[in-house]
């Protein structure tokens, strides 16, 4: 079997029009990467149904594994589970266990009205995703998992749903920052990328305290070969007069 | 001529990996939004020719404009300009105004190197865009506008291609706000959503001082339906003991 890949898909004119910000795309792929399925491709997508349904489709045959956020509340816009019904070709159907959940949580409230029950619909063979935050669950259909949009929901589903996932080897991630610009390195780098070709290497600049600064990012699944190529862009470096600064991980970097 | 239409095309291993967090598409739609042209889809790929090749044929066939953002700079990840002129099918030319901006920036300090000539490699029919922050400018080709990822620096640039863009009409924003939650309301504004057909209604779950509410958001270029649309939404909350806040614009939510 080769290496597991996912693909995000965000549903929402609300972040297509700029109203809400994104908050879930970083947490969706630094979660999949510390389970070693790298997340190849995001698309966002207005409310509009063939629009979901042919994103849906184009993911879900490329990509071993595709997430979904955004559409599943109980307004006439959260359209995401008829959407993935009509993607897989199968009926919407109401999941008496999701029904069960929502009863339970509304009892004693008479607030479960029709509206509410339709976050119990789920396409014919879908698997629940449970909603420890506020109950109405997600679904799992084939390898679409259909998430919440609101970040504190979508990462206790994504969380809950772990052990359903199968990964790959976990790709280790080291930073190298210094004060050399980029374009000062750019030549020898390009060099030292082909030789350690198995290797991803990113640079990107930043501003730390009002100077420019790189951060190089060097990315592999095998240890051996991120050890000698990071050996390498130290020395690099200090060539150029840098003092290379060496991290795990993706260190305090926000830049741009 | 039909309304125009954009998409924008995120290119960089660092918002897939998690490593960054995106901060330009917001900004792009609410811009572009100013202008009358609606965002309509975004992908995030990576720096994977292929990958980018086709995404952008696909997205310039079918939107009036696409931007993109990334993979512009001086190193050997940067390879946007390449990937542009592929899907154009013509060649990638060192571009002579191109060439003199970055002299002249470079002057006397010695660090005009092949790799930061590299920046003014454009595919051939390409138009420059200005980059008031650091000189090294994007292009234009055809409806494809490609712009840095450092959001300063890409705000510039936007902001520089305006009088490049032929707007339609500028859709009008209202939000009303009430701690009624979703559920609530959903069944008669699904009535009502259906009764304004012309406008865009959003229902935003949010938490405010730890208790839920709900932004309604309403979007049309109609002025006359979105008053119509408002009055009702605002009854309807009222009709369910809510004290709905009007606001223009999206107000100071930013749920998820």
């Amino acid at each position: 079997m080769s290496a597991p890949t996912a693909a995000l898909l965000i549903i929402g004119n609300e972040i297509l029009s700029g109203r809400t910000q994104d908050a879930n795309l970083a947490f969706i792929a630094r979660h999949l990467a510390g389970l070693g399925i790298p997340l190849r491709e995001v698309r966002v997508v207005p409310d509009v149904e063939a629009e979901i349904v042919a994103a849906l489709n184009a993911l879900r045959d490329r990509y071993s594994y595709v997430f979904t956020t955004g559409g599943i509340g109980p307004t006439h816009d959260d359209i995401t589970a008829e959407c993935v019904a009509k993607a897989f070709g199968v009926p919407l159907l109401r999941h008496p266990e999701a029904v069960r959940r929502l009863e339970a949580h509304y009892a004693d409230t008479g607030l479960l009205n029709e509206a509410r029950l339709r976050m119990a619909n789920v396409p014919e063979g879908g698997i629940l995703i449970d909603n420890p935050v506020s109950t109405a669950p997600g679904f799992q259909i084939g390898n679409v998992f259909v998430m919440a949009g609101v970040p504190k929901i979508m990462q206790a589903m994504l969380t809950g749903i772990t052990s359903r996932l199968v990964g790959g080897p976990v790709t280790l991630t080291r930073s190298v920052a210094s004060a050399i610009p980029e374009g000062s390195f750019a030549d020898p780098l390009r060099l030292l990328a082909a030789k350690h070709e198995g290797v991803d290497i990113g640079s990107y600049p930043a501003f730390r305290q009002g100077k420019v600064s790189t951060a190089l990012v060097l990315r592999t699944a095998d240890v051996a070969a991120l050890d000698a190529a990071t050996a390498d862009v130290v020395a690099m470096l200090r060539d150029l007069g840098g003092v290379p600064e060496v991290v795990e991980g993706y260190g305090e970097e926000k830049g741009g």
